[in-house]
């Protein structure tokens, strides 16, 4: 196992060890958020057929001026014309028909005179005004969609419009959250001296629901080797991700390393060279990765955010695990000296003028619940940092 | 009923319409993205105890120089101390424990020398030195979330060291979809000549999704006005929200306005002055608001957006209807002269330089569903414009 390594090592560990999960054929009805395995192309045109882009008159353009055309037919959107468009034959047709064959131009309602059985033109008409064309909108066998691309609401839209049904994405990761620790009492129980409310299991069960996942299981364990060794062992054949919280410091109670030594699991990493956060353990055990974060609600959080999102977008079909980083502009100074990298909390503000960021940690801690509120980014200090000035470009980490 | 307004004169109308659902009272655990009825405060101090900050020793510092002190036991996170610590004792601590009635500083494990039962202190140790103090993160009373908040993760995990374990929050709104036309297909079926796949449903149910909403019924109603209003009729007595698409532009089969009438609902407005999405009829029937866009893809999708988004909201618990407008740097230049006022697809790029929206709607037209694909924003062109260039700032809403 490595030991206190660089976040860019446990990144590159995270990453050899997740792989993406295995594929499922589903309905495009639920499909929202799910990742594509393959690209996918257009089976068909798109528009289906030449069809009108307007309620009017589908003509065949004559070389005589002044001409008035007999309406023969009226065709809906859905209808079509059986036969074919004769000279000086008109069709009254609706937004989204098709073209009768024959047919070159449709004329807008508003620009005939209708008299009985026959319409007068009153604009000039050039061949194919008001015709949406075959393919215009997409053509047969073009790429509607990416291979290893979440789908939104867009792709969605474009698949159904294409006729496609079924697709082939990435299974959902199986979460388990397992809180531990004899000092956290569950937030239904009466507080007692020398106790806190458990945190961690709501916040991380929390966000792992905004990023869109489900979660499988949700248990707290009192502090015990063989207790947690035991859980792990058996949710692990089970689970493809289990996050733990707590036992993972350098004190008398490091419980998650004896506990995966004890369920025989494989230890990747255990610590890396950031604040806060630094206690991470993370393993392999049966079917599942384990990645143990702190008891620390804000250092839990923020390890959250640098390992284990990226590893559950892996396991969904990202092709890698990284950290998705962005520039902004620093609102504030930053003075204090940072031998170590750093991770605080801010509240990204974006408008033309750029993307500042303000920080929002005003006390600093690994335990300071309140510097997650109003927050929506971590902003990132470099290791050696001697402060950071107002106005300067910083690394941030979008929430 | 108001016919052909401006879109600021829809919102308003909405706003009176639209009211925040019930509340109701739900577990944390249920909580994620939804809207909080009442301010809530902290019904404790967190932390609730002076507690200890680092593994290491709780003394009460002596005047005396180069003290020893005896160590007489040890406390966890979890465990106190039940009697008072005197005169050159000291106790050893585990980060989190409780302060021991009578200390007034811990000094760190790695800062003393262990002789025996004896530690000898190393370091200037000054009072209040390692010690986290009763409601130092959040006092008690004090403001956790404030009315009307979506809740995130961040306000879960707060209200979760603060003990809270049951909240009041709006109510889920019921929400139908209904799309109508004889001209499409669902996406299971054989495409035939003049027929098209019918990717609204899919479009709209997606993004319904997305914005966190759950979907109560999802139907196609063929052409037909009774058809139609019996439907409306029908579920309009259970849903909060009843989203149509189709049947309401100015041709032959103005379909959902006859509906509405022959249901004896009330209709609110109809057609709007922006492009796309014109053709659009807001109606109440029953317990149910209904929002009719029109069959037009990117239609329905623009005026989803800006009329079905904001009701969405009000009804769970935003305080009015309005669009959430933001300021971005156009990309490219816009050479297209508008009349009316116009909503384009466009990509929106962040970075410390700003936020900077390239057009992705290349084709023109209601029914260009392509324009959509990569696209995360709409940008919005004010009437009476004659093109806006590269560099002008323009309104972005965002997806």
């Amino acid at each position: 196992m490595e030991k206190f390594i660089t976040l860019e090592r446990a990144i590159d560990i995270l990453d050899n060890n997740v792989l993406n999960l295995n594929t499922e054929v589903i309905s495009l009805m639920e499909s929202v958020n799910r990742v594509v395995k393959n690209n996918i192309y257009s089976p068909i045109n798109n528009p289906p057929f030449n069809k009108s882009a307007m309620d009017g008159y589908a003509i065949k353009l004559s070389s005589l001026e002044n001409t008035r055309y007999r309406v023969i037919d009226k065709i809906y959107a859905g209808e079509y014309y059986k036969k074919e468009l004769k000279d000086l034959e008109a069709i009254k047709i609706m937004t989204g028909a098709p073209i009768p064959k024959g047919a070159n131009a449709v004329i807008k309602q508003e620009d005939v005179v209708v008299c009985k059985d026959f319409i007068e033109i009153n604009k000039s008409v050039k061949q194919n005004d008001n015709i949406c064309f075959k393919g215009e909108d997409i053509k047969e066998n073009q790429l509607l969609v990416s291979k290893n691309k979440k789908l939104n609401y867009a792709d969605i839209g474009i698949l159904a419009s294409a006729g496609i049904s079924k697709i082939e994405v990435y299974k959902k990761p199986k979460i388990a959250i397992i809180s531990t620790g004899d000092e956290v009492l569950d937030i239904t129980e009466k507080l007692e001296l020398g106790k806190i409310y458990n945190s961690n299991k709501y916040s991380i069960m929390a966000r792992v629901q905004e990023l869109g996942y489900d979660i499988s299981k949700i248990n707290h364990i009192k502090d015990g080797v063989l207790d947690i060794a035991k859980e792990l062992k058996e949710i692990s054949k089970e689970m493809d991700l289990i996050i733990t919280t707590g036992g993972v410091s350098v004190g008398e109670k490091d419980l998650l390393n004896d506990s995966i030594e004890e369920s025989k699991g494989t230890r990747l990493f255990w610590k890396i060279k950031i604040k806060p956060g630094s206690a991470v353990l993370c393993s392999k055990l049966n079917n599942s990765l384990i990645i143990s974060l702190s008891g620390n609600p804000t250092a839990a959080l923020t390890t959250f955010e640098l390992l284990v999102r990226p590893t559950l977008d892996k396991l969904s079909g990202e092709k890698r695990v990284y950290i998705k980083r962005e520039k902004a502009i620093l609102y504030d100074d930053i003075n204090k000296k940072s031998p170590q990298r750093r991770f605080v909390r801010g509240n990204l503000l974006t408008d033309e003028n750029g993307q500042v960021v303000k920080i929002t940690q005003i006390k600093s801690g690994n335990g300071i619940l309140s510097s997650t509120l109003n927050s929506n980014c971590i902003v990132e200090i470099e290791a050696g940092s001697i402060g950071v000035k107002k106005g300067e470009i910083v690394n941030i980490i979008k929430l």
